[in-house]
């Protein structure tokens, strides 16, 4: 199949310029200057902008809480994604039985996607105990299953302690692979939620008092540490929410660190006060780390502008609020946590970030899409406009306003927690490995279509140093 | 004419892939993969990295300093520079006679360069003293002659006043210019140059301590803070060469100034201890700002890493070392100032930077060729690989190994600052509007081909706020 | 005479404690457990603070600023101080006639000061202009007049040039003098100032627009680093009013320089809002550098906590708001610049500073009286309780409210800048050489008591390092 | 009895002056000028620096560590202590049987000390576990026994969880007491032992290279964070001994947090190269943390001079290198931890720091004697020169010249850690409570006559805020 884009503004991590894309077998095979082909697509992109898929690299489809399962599988959660801009999701593996083994996720997750996906997709592995086997079997899973990353949580039942952490960036460290960390201070959390139950201090708000900033700022600087100690291993935070943890995180980059951390759109747009929203609507809101003070955002997105922050993702996680955040209602405690946002992303950081001037157009298109490619090793396939990638692309209208409301989105969750937020430019075209899988915000493409990608090895250091 | 690059390896500021590049008429028309196409012209760059040609915005070609002539003049300086993988330059006029309006310069250096460029140039204007007839004529040179970026400079004859600067920078940020300046506070520089010279202490160490880096530092601080009065306009230093004046700098860039930092090469390669080098060889590096003391670097190269330098230049400006450095041997303050470089640049970049792991080859580009391009304005002409840009390109051998000397360089001078360093990785062939002007580092192109360049304003800030 | 103070808690830069003092001959020459001393004088100070005289570094006593003379002679302002507990003021000598000598304003203030102050004094020298016979003269105003600092303007008439500062600093760093600088720039200041006449803009929050911040940085960074280029020579800034001055005053510190900052009540307490207050009341708040925005307070105050400012004076300057101030009304320009304040020194900053928990009441002691006199050489017969010290001794009342006002002052003027302010603690008892000379807001002194005071040269950095 | 101390140079923690102190039944009754006191002692101190008895709380006596008891009992370590100008101790007690509660090793401790010191004394409560019952026994230990400090360990058997450090800190804000900390990664520095263990690499460098600054720093963010999580509670960490430690508490502080530190002399003043030292001398310097790099020396110097670090102690442990230490000889992880250093602080402290010039004699005062005193609750009783404290009172003369040695040195144990360094200024009589118990380095005391001290709470903070 050949597809030719028109007249488009492409845009890269770096770059802006006006160009046909000439599409072959999913592949972007030429890109030039009014281009002459016969091609059985013709999409024209006049006035549109031209960017890589998103590539989001923080999700937890199908995941098992306990007391709820994330209500998005591979193909509601991938349909969403698409219509929102983007092409490739890398997964977090959820916890198997206790005391399996490492492949035994590998394949319940792959058993989940296959047939499903409507993107491309690749996992990353979860630790729920470190012992030797788990540590040897690393080996296969980064070399011959493709899955270079893994993550540790430093909180819930699942908690790796400071020696498993320091055992686990090792490994990582010597097989090439990427630690990744939920930084939240395990003792502390428990503490002040036991403390507020007993106190019948059980409204959502209390879900943010009871894991404030330091809970957070604690344990990343303890991983950034341990992470020095082993041989400078290669960290990856997920969820930065505040100021402080960013001012540590750009101590240790300052240091010579191979520190990076990722944001996510509701820590830059959405603040601490949403919890007490009436009817219990902060119940909407709950996740870990919680939504912060809003001074922070500044902070946010200044990281992101001066590079600290190399990424944007999701933590897409959606849980009913009418059903399975409703058990959270007397009490925050019972409240899975999680929040939806794979659809939103893109709109919301292209309207909020560029359309906006917080930042470029470029930058953008480097923190949603291309380095986040290149950490978690699947560039240049996915996250670059340029020939020889797939043909994941996405155009977006930057004059098209849209009000963004649950009933325009796609996920299988009955809010956004953006309800109301009114968009300056928003994705109307989404190709996926030079298919066209969503037009106008109608999903066109196929369940199943979506292929596991066997990911390389961080990227980005080689590429950028 | 239709020539094709096959094979290489592309490098954008952003993005490192395999390509072919199809070029027609002088414009790159089309990259692709394997491209099937019957060119006249076909060139391997199997193996090599295919960079846009390097643009250099800190030239003196024909400068004229009263008691000495730079001995490059847009024949041999540009040649210099293609032949060391630049296809750029966007030269700062020197002083005409006293009095004299701003387009008398610009004729004289039309008069200059035509006829005799090898490659595409702009010129900088530059203020020899601020009136309403001046700050008026500024706007036909910005908006009708191309030129939007005018330099001051705070030591010299022709150095402005705290006011006339002020009136420069509010006057061009009205006009969408840029205040490019060099800072060095006369008065001091001044006051040591005396008093040394009092003293006898006139051997080229001297030089150095004539003007220490506070000299420069209290200038950087003066601009920064007139630009920030002048309504926060625009400012781009030029040749920072110490860490305290990048910590200023910094600062100001974090207030959200709009303040660009440009550093060259010696900065970041020399030190201080060459002036003390036997039989005066210490008059070669004899330029201003001086070089500094070696700590320096490490910070600089950061600076160039984290965002806070975004270009590095060469400030090239030629004088024999055997005839012109000489009238300095008795007395540094009669040597005249200036280094070449305008041909070392991008192999030392390349060879120090990439290959020695300081900075990804994707900055290399991004600071050599891509963001002096966007900040002059002539991008995406220059500075750019991407369909639609002039064919300015640059093959980069990174096996091939070379020690740099006077012998294999192009410039009208006698000797290299940089005489024996060993090169991991040179330019092996330059191509400008798809004329291969070097090969195997001889020059086979045009004398008089290089065209002016009509300048846009900054498009670096729209593209990356 | 004799005279006891008797159970009072003696507060020192460092120490609290109870003790009684006993003073002979306006010496203090017991400090004891219960002193059993048969006195003239027997003082009560149980539940007082009992502290050292202020030391006010920075007045304006009688300074002729060509269109009105300051309200305050060396009688009524020190009467002022006096009442605020103060008892010692080093003035700033005015401008004498074009071209006068530095002996001649000596003369003049000796003049001024004899037979009318109430507190003992001295003064700082003021250049008017630079050249070889002020240098020399610098040498026995220093070593026998006893004035070893002088004060620099970079704007106003007698602005010193960058040459002329660079001499100063450099001849002062000799004799072991210092160097203070009321730092603005001049061009920048002159030319807003044009500016808004020009467009009618005339108000007296215009004065503030007229010098915003950047005006007084950019002289405080060129005097830091003409002071580097100096032979590292001390320097001394009055009137710090912002954040920023003082991010680039800690730059020079931590680089080793012996830098000190000064701040004033005013920039610590009062805002820009100040000039839109209604009727003109804003002329009454004209002062340069001007009020600031108000976040700049917290920086302040955090300033001296920290250590980075050294010193709290006034720029007691008092102009009459219903008749000089009135210049102004419909032209800030023409408003005489200053603000009385030497009475409300102490008073404001123990009840805003040591009773809202912003400093300690060691810290306060320090900056207001202990350091100033440590840096202007008049420790330790000023600044201490200490055997063999002045007995210049302050009670304070911390139980006492009191609600400032312009009728409880004695300045010679019709206005505080400070009116309604309500205060928590005020001083009830100003002892000056042993002599009781304020009682509960009473002068009781005599006029001409006070003397002058030869000083010594900065005893800080010799014992502080 | 009755004694003067005549012509001394009084110094204080702010101030410096001439005085004569008269001192009646143990304490300082009055200071005065040339008094007139008919005593049954008199002391010249004509030349001499007269400072309060230093305050070392920090120390190790009777230590059991389970392979060893440190060599130093209250006897043989007081001594040592006043020899070395140290007039009060607060000690670390060990850890008793599993399980005791609190007022076990209290009684343990007023055993040990009764009887034996020679100077006066207080204790450090140790925590051993956390639970309801200790976090009860707490207000006894505090409000009844005086002593308000607990210490905690995060590493070595009785290691606290995060959540016993959090319970801790909030009972212990709730009390008006202080947390002190050991801050080092337990698991990190066990792995680290294990693995150089097993790879036979049990020189003593390797004790430096299994506790890498970052097991340090770790520890002490995870402490920042929990005491701020805990209501703000103050925080105490003790023998901070590196750059990035420091950075992250003055982060702390900076953001308004009450947390203190102390570094040791060893920190100041060795460096890692010593556990290189020949014949395993390397052994002698086998503490926790480890000694570190050379340039963290700088950094913390600087720490002392702008505040940052408020107290200078010892962590005197003395164990035997020819017996106790030999246990490491050829594995280091069975090697004794500890250094002595009770008598060799203040003529370090003022040799290195005064003298060189790197701290003033104020701020050493300060640090060594005054401030500690206040944040242990020890003040003014200890740590100043003013009347009503206890005269503890110390003469160092600025002449002296010695050569450090053990030959010199009083403590229990067979080296110095300091041997050969040569001092400029050493003290040469100590006084406690008005005794003379120390002359010309001979200890002329009595065994006993040292007294428990009840400890007030922080009075820094009071005094300071």
């Amino acid at each position: 199949m050949t597809t030719i884009i028109k007249n488009g503004t492409i845009v890269t991590a770096s770059d802006t310029y006006l160009g046909d894309i000439y599409i072959e077998d999913g592949i972007i095979k030429e890109i030039g200057v009014q281009l002459k082909k016969d091609c059985e697509i013709v999409i024209d992109a006049k006035g549109k902008y031209v960017i890589p898929g998103g590539v989001d690299v923080h999700t937890h489809l199908n995941l098992d809480v306990g007391i709820a399962v994330a209500n998005d599988d591979f193909y509601t959660g991938t349909v969403a994604a698409a219509c929102g801009g983007t092409t490739c999701v890398v997964d977090h593996m959820g916890f198997g039985p206790k005391g399996c083994n490492l492949h035994h996720q590998v394949g319940v997750y792959h058993g989940y996607a296959e047939g499903k996906a409507v993107i491309d997709y690749s996992f990353h592995g979860v630790i729920q105990h470190v012992n030797d086997n788990v540590l040897d079997e690393m080996n296969e899973i980064v070399n011959e299953e493709g899955i270079p990353s893994f993550k540790i949580y430093l909180t819930y039942d699942y908690k790796v302690s400071d020696e498993g952490a320091l055992k686990v960036l090792l490994q990582l460290k010597k097989l090439g692979g990427m630690t990744t960390v939920h930084p939240e201070n395990h003792d502390a959390v428990n503490y002040f939620r036991n403390l507020f139950v007993k106190q019948g201090k059980t409204s959502p708000i209390y879900h943010a008092l009871s894991r404030p900033a330091e809970c957070e700022v604690e344990a990343i600087s303890r991983m950034i540490n341990l992470a020095a100690l082993a041989d400078n291993a290669p960290l990856y935070i997920v969820h930065l929410s505040n100021e402080l943890g960013l001012k540590y995180i750009k101590i240790a980059q300052d240091r010579g660190q191979e520190v990076y951390a990722e944001t996510c759109p509701q820590y830059l747009l959405l603040d601490e006060e949403k919890y007490n929203e009436p009817n219990n609507q902060g119940l909407k809101y709950i996740m870990s780390p919680p939504l912060r003070k809003k001074y922070n955002q500044d902070f946010l997105w200044k990281g992101i502008k001066d590079g600290n922050i190399q990424v944007i993702a999701t933590d897409h996680c959606p849980f009913a609020f009418n059903k399975d955040k409703q058990m959270g209602k007397d009490d925050f405690t019972k409240c899975p946590n999680g929040v939806p946002g794979i659809e939103e992303r893109i709109p919301l950081m292209f309207s909020e970030g560029v359309m906006k001037g917080r930042i470029s157009i470029n930058r953008f298109v480097d923190v949603c899409c291309t380095t986040p490619a290149k950490i978690f090793g699947v560039y240049p396939k996915k996250g670059a406009i340029q020939v020889g990638a797939d043909a994941d692309i996405v155009l977006i209208d930057p004059n098209k306003e849209v009000t963004l409301t649950k009933d325009i989105l796609h996920a299988n969750v009955d809010y956004t927690a953006y309800e109301g937020i009114k968009l300056k430019g928003y994705p109307v075209l989404t190709m996926s490995r030079g298919k066209v899988i969503v037009k106008d915000n109608v999903f066109i493409g196929e369940k199943g279509y979506g292929k596991f990608i066997k990911r390389q090895k961080n990227m980005y250091k080689n590429n950028f140093i």
